[in-house]
């Protein structure tokens, strides 16, 4: 890092500004802490998230472009994970000394980038030191109090439903750490996002590079989907999926004090590539449960909701949603079953500690 | 750690129950994100600060107790140098494999112990594995919006005033970095501080330590001096001591368009211990001025507001306040003069990436 502390501030403020131009932001990044407008008459949703280098990604299998964009997203994710509407984010930045400036650059173009559609600003930030790597984002946003879609509203009967597609990003983080990819053919990702560009001119190879790099670094949150969930009062319990399905619905289990049974054989597996795909075979489905950092909506609906879910999504032209199981009473906890009903051997979701998965 | 990242985080969230108590906290602990009601009428105050293991603080040097106290404390400190009311905070903790569960627990108690004398309910954070330990934090609070101290109001003419003494945390870092202490000692001055007790009945080597530990991990914080300059509208402009007096001054100039006259003689200087004072002798005024993390307030004040400053300080029985410049045209920026006016060589503040200071 060849420039001083004041210097790297001032060219990251200076990018801060494109993005700090909503009326709510009172004061933006430059000062000791940045004021947003008070929603009027709403409620102020507030979560933080960390990433870590060689804990959640490894540098050299990455780009500061493609950094910021999850760092970005993983933490917006659980703003729209109670059903509320994101605004703002600030990020603590851990930099080691020899962090180049164009890295620091990317970082934040990549998360003003993920920023943008969804309406947020990023309005201040801290540096400091650290031997690795890494991003601390906080981020708000606001909702009607009485709409917040909580863990602890599931009930007996409720039906569990999830958005999308999910092992994506964890067939990407293993391919990542058997070394698959190249870090050459990461950067063609990132330029073939950063452009926008449509994948048909790659190779069938690099185009699956492209997508599992989209898939890990830039998950497509679920916006209006949740506002529409929260608006409608559809849902009865709402979790983002970012741990994986087994530890998620655990989660919304032991706080509405119900149990689950989820169809392994109904949850979607990702499936916009061919061929690395191929290679994992039958533990796709496992990746799929346990794998997380897909950024889904895990949610549950009353069966009486389940005609009026489906016309709406469908009518919004809004993201698939697919039911895997459905919420039983407590003393049952979480089980497993085949399509025959059969239960299969139990699943466990990513413990960050227990598990100590790193990338190499 | 001995415990899985679920029995961790439920350790934590029954500590946080006891902070989450404020009737603005709509969900705490245990969801997606945390929600606070909305401050009606007032504009939501936010900012990050992190510390990393190595870089702010040596893990042999400190407890957990300590370090959850500083934390919280330097984080709290920039919403408190806006004139805010600070409510709430998020932390997002990093934590190496190896540490203890008792540790964890330790860092709790040391943030709810700082967090309570300000009405601040820690309502929520986040835990990630990490090489080094990280506590990354983010503090709310509200605030009337005319009413905000923002960097940018200093003006030619006005007086630069800070509060209580500073040097104390750098000369406490500095005999930390010498290895001065032993854990041992700096065990004892936890207990000493988390028990409350007067220093009466130690050595005098002790209660050096006890001072010194004091004034690196629990600064204090001055909510109401900051709250009274925001209310009487005495102040211009305002900014927390971190990175030394010679850095923050020139962010208030930098962000108000004018230089500054610093009188080094004039600085408070730390002297509440005699021992260690002594041996650094007159290094003393320089880690005064370049030190920081006392996390002292340095504002600004027009002349004419001067005596009603001192009355109402005296008045309510606030902290002391020095004098210790005055603003100037923006084209003789930041200079320092002695006693008798003569200028001084230039002060640098603490830059971390040009220093790169490391504790050992």
């Amino acid at each position: 890092m060849r420039l001083s502390e004041k210097e790297l501030i001032s060219l990251i403020r200076r990018k801060l500004e494109q993005s700090a131009t909503s009326k709510r932001v009172i004061v933006g990044p430059g000062d000791d802490a940045a004021v947003l407008e008070a929603p009027s008459g709403e409620a102020v949703v507030l979560s933080t998230d960390a990433i870590v280098q060689d804990v959640h990604f490894a540098l050299h299998r990455c780009t500061g472009f493609l950094l910021g964009q999850k760092a970005l997203l993983s933490s917006v994710s659980d703003v729209v994970a109670m059903g509320a509407r994101p605004d703002s984010c600030l990020c603590s930045l851990g930099l080691p000394a020899s962090t180049e400036v164009s890295f620091v650059e990317d970082l934040f173009d990549g998360m003003l980038m993920a920023a943008r559609p969804l309406g947020v600003s990023v309005i201040g930030g801290n540096i400091s030191r650290s031997d690795k790597l890494f991003v601390s984002m906080t981020a708000t946003g606001t909702a009607q109090k009485d709409l917040l879609l909580k863990r602890s509203g599931a009930r007996e009967g409720d039906l569990i439903y999830v958005t999308g597609e999910l092992g994506g990003a964890a067939l990407a983080a293993s391919c990542f750490a058997k070394g698959e990819f190249s870090l050459e053919q990461i950067k063609v990702a990132d330029c073939f996002l950063r452009a926008g560009c449509s994948d048909d001119s790659l190779s069938e190879e690099q185009a699956a590079v492209v997508e599992l790099v989209r898939s890990f670094f830039t998950p497509s949150l679920r916006l209006n989907e949740a506002l529409l969930l929260a608006s409608e009062r559809i849902s009865t319990a709402m979790i983002d999926i970012s741990d994986g399905i087994a530890s998620d619905l655990e989660h919304v289990c032991f706080e509405s004090g119900v149990g689950a049974a989820v169809e392994v054989d109904s949850v979607p597996v990702f499936g916009r590539i061919k061929r690395p795909v191929e290679c994992v075979g039958p533990e796709m489905s496992a990746l799929a449960i346990n794998g997380g950092e897909d950024y889904e909506l895990l949610f549950t609906v009353g069966p009486e909701n389940e005609p009026r879910l489906r016309h709406l999504f469908t009518e919004r032209n809004l993201c698939s949603i697919t039911k895997i199981g459905h919420i039983v009473a407590r003393s049952e906890e979480l089980t497993y079953v085949d399509g025959r009903g059969s239960p299969v051997s139990g699943q466990g979701g990513f413990d960050h500690f227990a598990k100590g998965q790193r990338f190499e």
